[in-house]
């Protein structure tokens, strides 16, 4: 069969009808309150049907996003290891993701998120459900103070991004991976894992 | 004289060319690059007259970015006081312009910079030129190090503003200034004072 060989399964209009429901659908309630039936019953198919096309709703959600990685895939390499280098590690594999290929779908994303508001609540709950709270269950820490160390790491990656892609700030623009993850690595670091209060 | 009670001064048509020349001239060759001689020739007027109704070039820039503060002004209160909590000064003074009603031209500024390459170029201009170089200046750091730990501290500026104001990413969004001055105050302070290899 044709799924087999690596090919998008099915008719490309229903396979485009249930992403832009799914857009609009994760965008209105958020990942946690969209199901998949919800998102079928807008796109008029059957909950089936998005799973046959898409599998899971982290993937279907991946898909809508056209994210430019696989959080499932990428945050599992990060929190290998010390602990106490999350926040480099972090950094170099921000860094992998944008300075390669797929960093073009990731600017295109960030783009649109500064002009529209339903791309910012998707990128917004991109980055807080598939990225971020795979962090932060990890580090197992208070409950309380998660939302803002997510928060704070979110601000430091976004900037990074603005700072070597949108606006092309030298140094910053051109730097070695290396010499920015030993710089903006301890940020997260400390945004993750240190007091907070200065 | 009708210059003296506030209102702008000269023909709204000649003052429009003269920003528009400002702005296209500023974008090509930088700020330092910049002379007002050059940007009178584009506007089709006489230097005399660019010096009468902006002042001085760093005014002339301002205007011609809309800035919604001017650093001239912002920056020696970052300065005054304690070396050790620059990066906290920095933070406080960056939310109170754009927490208050100068964030709105603050805000258009940067979602224009995110999709025009000319307002990038200005708005990187800017902040190299008007508030990175003073900061930089003033603390005496090794000239070799100190484009780089501008460009971070940009970096974080940058993603604050994406976090708070763009993205809306709570609870940076709606946090009190005072716990962002406490968790990202240091972060500033490192860029710019401590060893930045991890």
């Amino acid at each position: 069969m044709a799924r087999r060989t690596g090919r998008r399964p099915g008719n490309p209009d229903t396979r485009e009808a249930i992403l832009a429901a799914a857009r609009s659908t994760f965008a209105e309630r958020g990942f946690d309150g969209a199901s998949i039936r919800a998102i079928a019953a807008a796109a008029g198919v059957d909950p089936a049907l998005v799973h046959h096309y898409f599998g899971s709703k982290d993937k279907l959600f991946l898909a809508a996003m056209n994210a430019p990685a696989d959080p499932a895939e990428v945050v599992p390499t990060v929190l290998a290891g010390d602990p106490g280098r999350i926040g480099e590690r972090l950094i170099r594999a921000f860094l992998s993701v944008w300075d390669s290929p797929a960093g073009t779908p990731a600017l295109a994303l960030l783009r649109s998120a500064v002009s529209n508001e339903w791309t910012a609540r998707l990128l917004r709950e991109f980055l807080t459900t598939q990225v971020l709270r795979r962090v932060l269950d990890h580090l197992d820490m208070d409950p309380t103070e998660s939302p803002l160390r997510g928060s704070l790491v979110a601000s430091q990656l976004f900037g990074l991004a603005m700072a070597r892609y949108v606006l092309r700030l030298e140094p910053v623009a051109t730097a070695a991976p290396e010499t920015l993850v030993g710089a903006v690595g301890p940020t997260v670091q400390r945004y993750l894992t240190a007091p907070l209060d200065g």
